[in-house]
């Protein structure tokens, strides 16, 4: 029997490439949404289960055990449901690039992004701009950095879907309106268009309510 | 037999955990070290081995593979040791919270420890200060939750050292200098007190050439 996992989410934020993997790989769970916008991530019974007041927050076992922080979570199912081949095995050669990318997403690219996005709430509105300036030249190196290991294959890590494509796809789509999009990278572009086509990703979008990513038609380098 | 390690490492930066780790673990490895003054880490041989131009780069094979980032490197480490005990087994009551311990370290602290020192050359210098001041709020407030999370015991994941220890201290040394130093948070001091006065922790010193820390003597609040 699988654990009773359950996911307090909020829709597009750094909830959604647990609940998409969780979809993808048909482990059992039940979601429950977070209101943001009305400061339900504040409440005490919020904060109880997750001190940082963020999303997600995946509770894993019986006893109630609930756990943060996207990029374990994801390692984390992965490792608990190894048939679902959502990482390369502890003895694959795979393995220590998976490692290193997993970890370079989590943080270079996830803390820019914050900064992108927060940078006037979690610091002085007066020194955001400073702050979501080195922030955009951060993601845009990533990105750089990203589309040259995509490169020949389908994927970040391997030949095989893994934990670490849930988590560049979200990053993915949290740029689609920065003056540079990650799909106007020559790799990327395409890798989005194909993990984004597969149904566990549809499914999200429509279980979270939000609209299709990337566009249909082909997007231009700004 | 072990696998050929070898670390590039420069005194006091990221590669420290790793070092640290070796030594501790008795671990075979060579050491070389990379003079980040007279810009070695931007040579074209160093960057075959490590894009990012930074350290530290460990090769993990016989053929030459080279993987980076901190954090991951001890994870791997940890999961190719695993008779080092330096994590939680995958079936142990402790292994999420390590994950999520590793991980947080990782994105929340290592970025915010960049941006307190590297302000200025990863961004402009005119925004120096605010990515600074925005970098501390989030130091001291990692030292708040770590200092929770090592409380009752000597270690941050369950009751014995893992990689989630070598990565803390290493980031508390970092923060020797600060205003408020992780030190003077009342766990965190000596928890770092007990951890450094590991053997391993007086050699990699000694290997690196730096100065004792914590100092003996009790350390005040600013």
């Amino acid at each position: 029997m699988d654990p009773p996992y359950t996911l307090y989410y909020a829709p597009g934020t750094a909830s959604l490439a647990v609940h998409w993997l969780l979809i993808e790989s048909n482990i059992p769970f039940s979601a429950i949404p977070v209101d943001l916008a009305s400061g339900a991530q504040h409440t005490a019974a919020y904060r109880q289960l997750n001190p940082t007041g963020r999303v997600p927050t995946l509770v894993i076992n019986a006893s109630g055990e609930a756990r943060s922080e996207s990029s374990a979570l994801l390692m984390l199912l992965a490792e608990r449901h190894p048939d679902r081949a959502l990482m390369p095995a502890v003895d694959s050669p795979d393995r220590a690039l998976w490692l290193e990318t997993m970890i370079y997403l989590a943080n270079t690219l996830l803390p820019a992004m914050r900064d992108w996005f927060y940078a006037a709430t979690d610091g002085s509105a007066d020194g955001a701009a400073a702050v979501r300036d080195l922030a955009r030249r951060r993601i845009e190196g990533a990105w750089d950095r990203l589309d040259g290991q995509v490169q020949g294959g389908g994927y970040l890590v391997g030949t095989s879907l893994s934990t670490a494509d849930f988590l560049a796809v979200m990053l993915m789509r949290w740029a689609r309106d920065m003056p540079r999009p990650a799909t106007s990278w020559p790799s990327l572009g395409p890798y989005a268009r194909q993990l984004t086509e597969l149904p566990s990703f549809r499914e999200v979008c429509r279980r979270e309510g939000l609209a299709g990513w990337p566009p249909v038609s082909p997007i231009t380098t700004a």
